[in-house]
């Protein structure tokens, strides 16, 4: 296959058709060696990581389909480790959508002045620019909007997906006794211009805490698909 | 007089009545003996800017009253460096409201991968939190709402206020020809409950730059009120 992008945790081929290949690896976000779904560096490589990955992705980009929730979405070939989606363009290049539960990570860093930490939220929504060398800077709506990145009303529709899908999450996950403290998503647009969930749904982009406490990537697979 | 606060341009004593009293310093924000009006850190002193800046808020908190724009301003003593002003309660420790016509400072610096350095914004409005410690974090409408610190409706009425006064102080510096960049202004409730603009407005918390290059403090309240 034709590789058209290397990323950080997930290679892109060229796929048939209208579609890309993207192969889950076994690399993982995160600084000095200890994983975290909001680091933008490679912090430690897992082995099975890139398959667990996947199946927690195919999981939930088909409890998404049963929701109705557009994603790019097509199929999954666990053993390669690989899913083959729709071809999406991204907002500049890519926008990460952040849906907060518990005043944890970048939000508690910044507004401990005024929150305790862990204590909940109603579903936050915010949104950063995937820019390693400015640190994916927060950025509001009226920005976003200014910057010509979308329109308003694609801001709105973005806003309504993330917590529509990060309560399906959620949902899931209490299933499971395990609550979502927050989760980072991406979105495109597919061929007609539509909005569509892209990358992945899976233990690398989001926190998730058991009675225990945080429950690491491949176990939280583990406890989900049991 | 009794001090309430020293803060770090300015000293805040009680007054009589509902009034408290500001004091201007002769020290400036900046970083590394270098003025910068988005510094957190008192970088020099000068000679004469305290009394240069109040010349100024004067001059602007007049225009205000002449638009119905609704201020803590009561009165000046430019002699003696203060200006008496209306209690106000803060939003929190104290928000930082920023309108941008400009991309310079920390909005180029954040979202360079978008812009082009100087480029023209549009009277973009931001908030950051006062709060040293965390670098004045930037926040959104509905962080300021989640976080207990402002109502909806009351956002909706900062940012249409921070427009309007921001557009009187641009509109009085093209008289002299000059181009406003961006500006930093603080806001309060007065004993109604009602939004106020507090604080100062001076070359201190705006960006002005003329034929030559930007405009010093002292050197453009010299071009404003001569």
């Amino acid at each position: 296959m034709n590789l058209l992008y290397a990323g950080k945790t997930k290679d892109v081929y060229e796929g048939e058709g209208d579609t890309v290949v993207l192969k889950f690896k076994d690399d993982v976000t995160g600084t000095d060696g200890v994983f975290d779904p909001g680091a933008n560096t490679v912090g430690l490589t897992i082995d099975g990581m890139g398959q667990s990955g996947l199946r927690m992705t195919t999981f939930f980009f088909e409890k998404m389909a049963e929701h109705g929730v557009a994603t790019h979405f097509v199929s999954s070939n666990i053993e390669e480790a690989t899913m083959t989606v729709k071809k999406a363009t991204m907002f500049g290049n890519g926008l990460e959508v952040i849906c907060r539960y518990r005043a944890v990570g970048s939000f508690y860093r910044r507004y401990g002045q005024y929150c305790e930490e862990g204590q909940t939220l109603d579903a936050f929504v915010e949104v950063t620019l995937k820019d390693d060398e400015r640190n994916d800077p927060p950025i509001s709506k009226d920005g976003l909007v200014m910057l010509g990145l979308l329109t308003a009303e694609e801001y709105d529709e973005l806003e309504q997906m993330t917590k529509q899908i990060s309560g399906i999450v959620k949902e899931e996950l209490a299933k499971r006794q395990l609550e979502l403290y927050d989760i980072k998503l991406e979105f495109g647009r597919d061929s007609e211009g539509a909005l569509m969930l892209i990358d992945e749904i899976s233990g690398g982009n989001m926190r998730a805490y058991g009675k225990d406490g945080y429950v690491e990537p491949l176990q939280l697979e583990k406890l989900m698909l049991a």
